[in-house]
């Protein structure tokens, strides 16, 4: 019988399990996991620490027990320390002390840490990271304690923009600082000035175009320092400034990383060591526009990799067909979705990209709670080729399965005028008889020429 | 400059004649339309009865000012009576009489009309079809005048749940009578009860597996008697048991016909007479699953037909690209929609279909407001494609666009296990890091083996 390890408990690691127990249900499973909360939605941390969560527990995938059910066992609080490629070993540090375990196939599954900048009063009480589950009680513990009044969050990207909603529902008082000239640098500046504009509406300060350069312990709280003058204080700090690539143990094992420091695999999630997989936010992602590296670590990416990487480990065999970007999220009552690229990141591949921005209503205007979208699709000059597509609208407009659309055109690599051919379903309460999508794209055709 | 006709002003003649100026800014464009109302959202009209909407005038897609100013003439209230294929003139009647307009390209959009059941009272006042303009405003009127308790809405398709819930909405009580055993009968039956179940928590009585025999004029309303005894006094009666293309002009002038009798057209729209193209319910429609043509009157389907008619009639070059019949509605609380084949469809369609049912939510359960969505996926064992999906969910859970990824997907004849590889967006306020379309891919992956 085969043993398969895996190391890291969450979207990548689990997803690998599962799709190895379906494929093999013979072979053993091992999941090491450095702390207690295996296959648990920490994309859902900023709703518990918001309120709207009452019990963390809901957050888990699926429980323990459920994992132990499908023939999954789980090695909690254990920290993979070494492998040894040459003797199929991985060292584990937990419980009683160090022991190795051997393996048939492997799976790295180390995910991301949060990246911690290199400025003075990182480590100070109140000043908080988010990524785990212990980061998440942390913080929770430390609004919980006193009176927390205040918070500045680091970062206008994801985390930020939906901390920033999660705490000022939770009571406090928040400001966004952010580096760039707006927040959600990852959509067109027009659609993140929107997006200010949103957190403005709900009483968020939002401070952009800013570096923070110290924070420093003051009576209870702490007091960040930035360019441009920027002095402020509040009862707590969160940084949300990106995330980078968990490698060291692959990368002390021999393994070769790529794009950004992260694990180097091949489309099967294969590294450079035979029998050796890796997946998730710990490896290079394949995208799927440019066949080439980048470095996408998301959720959703996670649980594909992870699943081809489970289903090759069991001697299966699958490739990972590559990722669009495609994101969403939730900010007060806006969604934001994306898929693919934007204009300057089209024109970046080498592409002749043209960005048409068209707003429309969600359905029908007549019937009652038309919402706007803002829709800004990238196309291809020379080829017509859809590119990417951005989407801003109200909760409850469909902006993120409209991007989905988008997605799934893309996946395809549809040009513009084939998306007008889609049969979309329409009814007056829901859409369009052209469905927003199609035209904007119409609106892309017109403009483009 | 040349002249293109354009006989109808709803959705395939006005789309056929906005896309022909697009093509061609110079060419002259005539609509004949038989009534006043041109470009009006006929698919609206049931929310206008359920007092939802206050203004018919809203219903209007565009203006007549909007149509002019894009050079579109508009020849109102006049009515086609006769083409004359070899001088290339449209007879036409209305104002001051009866007049010959030549062309040299002419689009038919002559629509549909309701199917009136041969029984006795169909005529009766206080009987209704509603499909255009005129007959929203009879039904409108009806209601108004005075006292109107009751309805029975003869027919449990799309037109008939919708105005169920109007007529609901706007005080009335209301009875579905319908033939079959379900409502809603073009989705599968499991899904047609708990579509019975949404009416009748909202107080609709639904009576099916019951033919109507006759209609008698009683004290100020109607009584409907049928099959199994049968017999209910209602205010007023609304007829909506399915539609049947007006062919008669065109087949008076020589056009062939095809399936269902509606008018023979190629992929470029063109009827078998040369420069007369048609578009819309009154032409078979090609469906892109089985490459065949099909009857299948749905305003999405009339607008990209028309605008291929309209491109092509001013000498572009375009195909129309096939329905795959996707379609939504939403009834009360609830969303239906669906696109492809059902499991019998499928069948007659010579594939060896596997329809999963499954149910999950349609965002991360923890997030507040999540709703149980039930997917039904249809796809063929031999080769893997998906064939169908049939979604089932509360309002607001973005049903009709998952069904558009479905549709999306379906265009591109993609395998199941393809579905699965599509990046798809996830929050979880939205969705799931698989949505929930890939898990129930995922669930007949498992279960169709």
């Amino acid at each position: 019988m085969s043993r398969i390890v895996i190391i890291g408990g969450s979207d990548a690691g689990i997803s690998a399990a599962l799709r190895a127990r379906e494929i093999d249900p013979s072979c053993e499973i091992l999941v090491v996991t450095a702390d207690a909360y295996p296959n648990f939605s920490i994309c859902g941390l900023p709703f518990y620490l918001s309120g709207e969560i009452a019990d963390w527990r809901t957050l888990a995938h699926r429980t323990l027990a459920d994992l132990e059910s499908e023939g999954i066992q789980l090695l909690l609080n254990h920290r993979a320390e070494a492998v040894d490629p040459d003797r199929k070993l991985v060292r584990v540090v937990g419980g009683t002390g160090t022991r190795d375990l051997n393996y048939d196939k492997l799976v790295i599954g180390t995910g991301a840490e949060s990246v911690k900048p290199d400025i003075p009063g990182m480590d100070l009480p109140g000043v908080f990271l988010l990524r785990w589950m212990d980061d998440c009680f942390a913080v929770n513990d430390y609004l919980s304690a006193s009176q927390r009044r205040s918070a500045i969050i680091v970062g206008g990207g994801y985390i930020g923009m939906e901390m920033a909603d999660a705490l000022t529902l939770r009571g406090l008082a928040v400001t966004v600082v952010e580096f760039f000239d707006t927040v959600l640098t990852t959509f067109d500046d027009v659609l993140g000035r929107e997006v200010a504009a949103e957190l403005h509406r709900h009483g968020v300060n939002v401070v952009t175009g800013t570096a923070i350069e110290a924070i420093r312990r003051v009576d209870e709280g702490q007091r960040i320092s930035g360019s441009a003058g920027f002095d402020l204080r509040a009862d707590m700090v969160l940084v949300s400034v990106g995330a980078k690539p968990c490698v060291d143990l692959a990368v002390n094992a021999g393994i070769s990383t790529g794009f950004k420091g992260a694990i180097q695999v091949n489309s099967r999630m294969q590294t450079n060591l035979s029998d050796i997989y890796a997946a998730g936010d710990c490896v290079v992602t394949r995208h799927r526009l440019i066949h080439d590296d980048v470095y996408l670590p998301l959720g959703t990416t996670a649980h594909k990799q992870g699943r081809v990487a489970g289903e090759n480990a069991a001697d299966g065999d699958r490739e990972y067909a590559g990722s669009l970007g495609t994101q969403a999220v939730k900010i007060f009552d806006l969604v934001a979705a994306r898929t693919g690229f934007r204009d300057d990141e089209a024109a970046g591949a080498g592409f002749d990209p043209f960005t048409d921005d068209f707003e429309t209503w969600d359905h029908k205007v007549y019937y009652p709670g038309a919402q706007k979208l803002r829709i800004r699709m990238t196309g291809d000059r020379r080829t017509g080729r859809l590119l990417g597509a951005q989407i801003l609208g109200g909760k409850g407009s469909e902006v993120s399965k409209r991007v989905d659309i988008c997605a799934t055109a893309l996946f395809h690599e549809m040009k513009m005028e084939e998306l007008a051919d889609l049969d979309l379903s329409y009814t007056p309460p829901l859409s369009s008889p052209w469905d927003p999508v199609q035209m904007a794209v119409q609106a892309w055709m017109r403009n483009a020429r």
